[in-house]
């Protein structure tokens, strides 16, 4: 979901930008109204997570899932393995594509409580020689999230925040590498953001091609080869809506609030359960299940006919899922609630 | 340059395409609505370069960039080298990222005429053990460009076609593997299309990324990660108006009888030069030095003042640089000519 008044901009601005005399996807990106555009963009990201002046910000493509492969070409710098948690599908993804470039030390895993908690703290295994621990802030297919950044591990901390970055409040210094697919928070797809100490720069193996070389990019302000142009726009476009709304601090109580309103909903129903415990609740996805299977399509049937798309759950897990992501409104989450009492009272 | 149609027809979707509901960038990748898009954007470019039914077609992102380092990934099978022409800017790039992974074989350099001429094919060296024989079919910079396909090499043929995709016809069962930006002749930056012939799908190295790996790419039509969907819808609008202007055999003419105006208007000045060979001129991208190139700036800032924009040559080469891609109506030909010729009359 996009915010309205993004697309409105874009629609307004489709055939001209700003008395540019052309359309933001016809420009160079090496003209001046590009370089316009792109500086705004990296501005307003620095700004909204108050990203450090000794981090590097990277507007990548190819996803998340690219970085998978990436993140230890770039970050290994000699050594052999690294660390992850296993907190669900995506941490899963990440550990299976690091597995064919080094080693791979599972530091904690939730698989045995089929990922529905975030294994203690206490029990993490962690090897000091590991270049780096990585962990996925938010599962979006399991509806898990971490509700803290992990502590004192004594590793670079590598996150993969695609689906929770700018819905709450993150300290950037706590990390050695964030990373996120821009398609959740941050608007279409097409853009991959890459925040990274400046101390983890510059190590990458002779195998990384350029485009995915963090040195290089940062060198070359993310402009190695043609960016894709337009997405950055309406990402940026995205980044001045969520100032416009307050910033992070602000939309973070707003996607308090909407959660807690939709989790009430579903543990005060006899039909619906979501199954995740109650300390590691996403606030973007929540997942839940029918206590009758058998009304599942009458349900996603019924919900479309109301206006409510995309409520199926992902093919791994089936069941539902409402992604309630920054572009939201609240509006959208008493519609979702609503539906799903009338449907609860005559099914 | 975007065609003014598709910008319309995207405006006018921006906000709720064709009673979805939703704008193409809210849609699931997974949805039946994105489904019918992406299925129309390969259809439409299947019938519009008449791709057998032995070739995959693939839309990655990363930039046509990424696919220097990853075509030997994908491709090398085990052997170690793969030979290259050096016709210019882009393939300089593309031979030294290769150079990274494998023995590289320059079979033939235009070097030495500063890349305005292509080697005659008697003179190049091939070697029958290499995996492939990888050249770029436009140089943009340079402005040189392939008047018909390599024949007889003995090797799969490995084109960047970035820059004359779909400017005029190419007989796809000549090649063994395609590669496009799609910036040019196809729409906005962040797609890459790679069109690769079935027997060289299925043997990439292991450190090849998934989303990089065409075999995996193509059993899961391009989405083994979110692609950039918005992108793809931009894509199929240009594809659809390319087949309302009648395809590509009709927007070749077009293009033939745009590039020989302006070429005639430069041959036939004292102030205009184009330094390329006759033989291997571009017709999508015509670069001119002025004979007095203290007038370089004045040319500039008096062809911005009268609409006429992005003629600066690439810093590389400087001088001046008309991109006449397919979007580029026969108009803008005709305005630039006349716009040179009073130029020329007044300095």
């Amino acid at each position: 979901m996009m915010p309205e008044a993004v697309l409105c901009q874009a629609q307004a601005e489709m055939i001209e930008w700003q008395n540019s005399g052309m359309s933001v996807m016809e420009m160079s990106h090496r003209g001046k109204q590009f370089a316009h555009i792109a500086a705004m963009l990296e501005a307003d990201l620095r700004e909204l997570m108050a990203i450090p002046a000794n981090y590097k910000v990277l507007f990548l493509q190819g996803g998340a899932t690219a970085q998978f492969s990436f993140i230890p070409q770039n970050l290994l710098n000699g050594k052999t393995k690294a660390c992850y948690l296993n907190t669900g599908a995506w941490s899963e993804k990440a550990i299976k594509d690091a597995g064919a470039i080094c080693e791979v030390l599972v530091s904690a895993s939730a698989e045995e409580t089929k990922f529905t908690t975030i294994p203690e703290r206490a029990r993490w295994v962690i090897d000091a020689q590991a270049a780096y621990l990585h962990y996925t802030s938010n599962e979006t297919i399991h509806g898990v999230e971490f509700q803290s950044t992990p502590e004192n591990t004594g590793l670079p901390l590598v996150v993969d925040m695609s689906s929770n970055i700018l819905s709450r409040e993150f300290n950037v210094s706590d990390f050695g590498l964030i990373y996120a697919g821009t398609q959740k928070n941050m608007g279409p797809a097409g853009v991959t953001v890459v925040i990274v100490r400046d101390d983890l720069v510059g190590h990458a193996s002779n195998m990384t091609p350029a485009v995915f070389n963090y040195a290089e990019q940062a060198k070359n302000q993310s402009m190695l080869n043609t960016p894709a142009t337009y997405n950055w726009y309406l990402v940026g476009l995205v980044l001045q809506w969520l100032k416009a709304q307050g910033g992070v601090a602000v939309i973070e109580q707003r996607n308090i609030a909407k959660a807690a309103r939709l989790y009430q909903a579903i543990d005060n129903s006899t039909l619906y359960r979501n199954p995740v415990a109650t300390t590691c609740r996403s606030r973007m996805n929540v997942p839940f299940i029918l206590a009758d299977e058998s009304l599942d399509a009458a349900f996603l049937a019924a919900a479309e006919a109301n206006g409510l798309a995309e409520l199926k759950g992902h093919r791994s897990v089936g069941g539902m899922r409402a992604s309630i992501y920054n572009a939201m409104p609240d509006e959208g989450v008493t519609a979702l609630i609503a539906f799903m009492a009338e449907f609860e009272r005559t099914h």
